[in-house]
């Protein structure tokens, strides 16, 4: 799979807190097996153990990366029970994590894949065998292997479906609306949506944004189509790099300022849809 | 460009907030498109939107990366508008950056430019054509196609200058003396000024050192010739490693100890110089 | 040393406080003399001047690292004083440090050491002689010369052992039990003792912890398997999977709920053990 033309991609996602000495061991496991791999951080903050953060971050970079990366994802808190460890080969690349749910939003419903193996022996990988430490001892391995082409047999049991399916935030179609909810808070601050671009009407003309259950919910009036489009300070929404709804505070942290968290409501309703 | 012998090297500088998934959405595009680069991450926590510390942070690097090397820069609070972007040519390396001041103190004055050019059509990079994600649309693709040797008339028209030019901090000699400012406070906290080491005299002997306007300023006499010369919390004056003045406080953080902020003003005065 | 089949790995571990624009400066040095050098960041976050730190970091990731990679540890708070830089050989890895003691872990008195040279001459490295920065003028030069297969007699002398070893936190063993301490925090909070699972008796059964030398030392019976052996708050002792014996707090941040800090006392008693 490593040729001259193409790089042999190796991603790593995880709650490790920062590129430390943990993070560094993975990628001495990778590069003992794989010397060609490149790898790439893809973030290291996940809050410890948040399965649905380091789900939904995943799903924000699959699309980006070229046919045949492999995806290492340890947030892991059942590291050392029997939860298995899982591969998948999916939407043209490979995913190497606990079968916790962790990989339940990037392989959705809406996905084909190809096919899922269960891990049926984690001490063939390393001539280390923590029960802590599955990343380095485990699942970096096995992304190296995969590198170099690994014959798939040697993995385990193929499954038919990932065990664990986390429960996606709602996403609730209206008369002349939609409701979802913050799905994450990205490092500017902003508020991005479970909303996707193609739940909205077409021209996007005379939309109202409502953030919130209460009283008095954020209301924004249309959407703005750049950061820079409003005064400093001001309050809009707009579709992200990843084609979702979200919320920003022009030069601002939106999250601090609004003072909203993930998991709150947000309601789009066109104004001028024709009355039924 | 890409030969066994020569690495293809393309930095990162953003204001990103750290290593997270939207850098890593700019290296899965360099990687898609070049999968030989070497990607250095330069730093990603550049404030939010601060175009002159962003400038500042390239500036200290690009003389340490070898020949061929691609910079790209992406602090961008106006991504989306029609602000250029350019692809610049100089010291022997490559420069990626929107045009609003960010290559301005890299490619100032003093420099020779071989040439810049604005790119002409943004939509030609990627399939993918967010308003809000240039670094990942654009400006990643266009470095990683600068590594494999594109011609260069692809990328648009030449121009002459940067549009926009910062106004860097103002370097005045005085009477046997200058004066200049705090331009940035490193990880460690020391002070880093404008003052080249080529400004002041050629033997450094006697020199007083005044930071602040105000009527006590912090005040040293003399240089050291590293951080160890002193006891420790001795606030010291020094060449630092890219040949500029810095005041730096032994094994401690200067910027809270003395409580000072870029911007603060910086004399020099050369004690022993003849009276006119 | 660089050959198709095998990577050229450099890694780097720092005081410089995270990945920034000084890291970049010593990955360009190493990319300029040895451009298919992989470089893995260690931590960069390291306590600074804290060479205690540096050297246990540096402990904990060797065993990963496949033969002939360069470690490069730049914790160096006497940088441009008169302090030696060395590079030594052992383990089947290179290490290029100061020579204050942030090599005397991975190179204690069980490692056999093929060799060690003290760098005679500092200015041969690089064009720029900066007295503050020798990580980027001196050690990742050397540590890119090395894996270009440099001839070793240019390094300078050799010198039979490293001059600065650190005292190592002290691990006694005591009637059926041993008394050690906490030697470091990690990114999820857990303290990690300088007691070796090999110290501990075979079966680990009925094992008594007790973590502090005041009146009420935090108390724990036995070890657990893993992290999710026991119910979310829980205290436990396991063992780590660089296998030392580790205190954590199920699903919580053990050093903040404990409020214990390195260097605290950790007694092991194994209370099954046949009276004397």
């Amino acid at each position: 799979m490593a040729t001259d033309s193409r790089a042999s991609i190796i991603t790593l996602t995880t709650d490790f807190g920062g590129i430390n000495h943990y993070v560094a061991q993975m990628k001495a496991a990778i590069l003992g097996i794989c010397p060609s791999a490149t790898i790439v951080d893809v973030n290291h903050q996940i809050t410890p153990q948040d399965i649905f953060q380091g789900a939904w971050v995943l799903s924000q970079v699959v699309e980006s990366f070229p046919d045949d990366t492999c995806h290492v994802v340890v947030v892991d808190p059942g590291v050392g029970t029997s939860r298995p460890i899982v591969v998948a080969r999916a939407r043209g690349q490979f995913f190497v994590a606990p079968d916790n749910g962790v990989l339940s939003l990037v392989l959705n419903d809406g996905q084909r894949i190809d096919w899922i193996r269960s891990l049926n022996d984690l001490n063939r990988w390393s001539s280390r065998h923590s029960r802590t430490f599955h990343g380095r001892d485990v699942m970096a391995p096995v992304a190296a292997h995969l590198m170099n082409g690994l014959s798939l047999d040697i993995l385990g049991p193929l499954q038919p479906d990932l065990n664990v399916r986390l429960k996606p935030p709602e996403l609730k179609p209206q008369q002349a609306g939609i409701s979802g909810s913050v799905v994450a808070i990205d490092a500017f601050g902003n508020l991005i949506t479970n909303i996707p671009l193609a739940a909205l009407p077409e021209t996007n003309q005379n939309l109202r944004i409502r953030v919130g259950d209460t009283a008095n919910p954020l209301e924004i009036q249309g959407l703005s189509g750049t950061y820079a489009d409003q005064p400093t300070g001001s309050v809009i929404a707009l579709i992200g790099s990843n084609e979702m709804l979200e919320i920003a505070v022009v030069d601002n942290h939106a999250a601090s300022t609004c003072q909203i968290d993930p998991g709150v409501s947000v309601k789009v309703d066109w104004l001028d849809a024709p009355l039924p």
